[in-house]
């Protein structure tokens, strides 16, 4: 394949990703056909097909990179930071801006895991716990060393990572809160959940 | 109609919104047919719309009776303490003891809002805008007698009605936390989102 036809069929499958999720965030995934989102991509059904074997595959795709990139995002945040404040922070502020910025794109990738395949979803649910555990590290380390107080740190962890995923069920762009603003007000409630000092 | 017959309705229509409250949290709305929920109700196609004009019907119905309970749940424990402090524990216990509970019909009354008529979803907002309310006056009132130290308390509210919404997304009744016990929790967490003093 020439250099030219490569960036075509790169540029094809980008739509064709795009217009999934789009689609899967409008109608649901069962709602949702290889046909509608051919269309929306511009292109024919057998198109999907020379990228994805199936509507499940792109669903799959989906998810997977965009729970990579969130369990990225979360590393990337504690790595930045010297302190369990300074990095819950960093997640906390990373995390709220994210799921208000890629609202839509966070609620197909967090509300159709029951559509995946058996072994689709045990990969995601691993990406899954590898954030979640970040997440409850992170608030342990904060209790050992003294600089958060809270009684039961796993469900602390749950909650934080609870409200930053229900960001995208709510957020509107067209509402009062900017993704900043909100990440800012949310910082200072993650603080207060963990009891930070 | 005779008694018996009257009777037989009703039981039709209760089995007919479990069934709708089932297809829907597995398929979503758009995925789900109306024959779908006739035959998981044991009815036949034509058997849903003696009761219901459409499968829309059906979804606002499981909508509009989810969200008044909800709101009258809320209202009652407000009603039922005298200080902002007991009031926010017994809103934050029975929501969250609700949506570990009765996880599967509070996804669908959280989560398919998009897929009702205009006429519909206004009226539905207007519950939700009347739920958030009691939330938002409960935090003011904290704040206003000194009960709550907290800096914005519409996010504060907005964050605590969240984190009580997104328990029927992650919550799973084999897990290790009972439906109590996570009302516990949460209602620890809420008092410290507030800065109850």
């Amino acid at each position: 394949m020439n250099a030219s036809r490569a960036a075509r069929g790169g540029d094809n499958r980008d739509r064709l990703l795009r217009a999934a999720v789009r689609a899967f965030a409008e109608r649901g995934f069962h709602g949702t056909t290889t046909r509608d989102i051919a269309a929306a991509a511009g292109l024919s059904p057998a198109g999907v097909y020379v990228h994805h074997r199936s509507k499940e595959e792109l669903l799959y795709q989906i998810s997977h990179s965009g729970h990579e990139r969130t369990l990225a995002m979360v590393r990337d945040a504690v790595a930045r930071a010297d302190t369990p404040v300074d990095q819950l922070r960093g997640v906390v502020g990373d995390f709220a801006r994210h799921h208000a910025e890629e609202n839509t794109s966070a609620r197909v990738v967090n509300y159709e895991l029951a559509a995946l395949s058996p072994e689709h979803v045990a990969e995601i649910r691993e990406l899954r716990r590898e954030i979640s555990n970040e997440l409850r590290e992170l608030v342990e380390r904060g209790v050992a060393d003294g600089s958060f107080d809270c009684p039961r740190p796993r469900i602390a962890a749950t909650a934080v990572l609870s409200l930053g995923v229900d960001i995208a069920r709510w957020y509107r762009e067209d509402g009062d809160l900017s993704p900043d603003d909100l990440a800012a007000a949310y910082v200072d409630i993650a603080l207060r959940v963990v009891g930070a000092r």
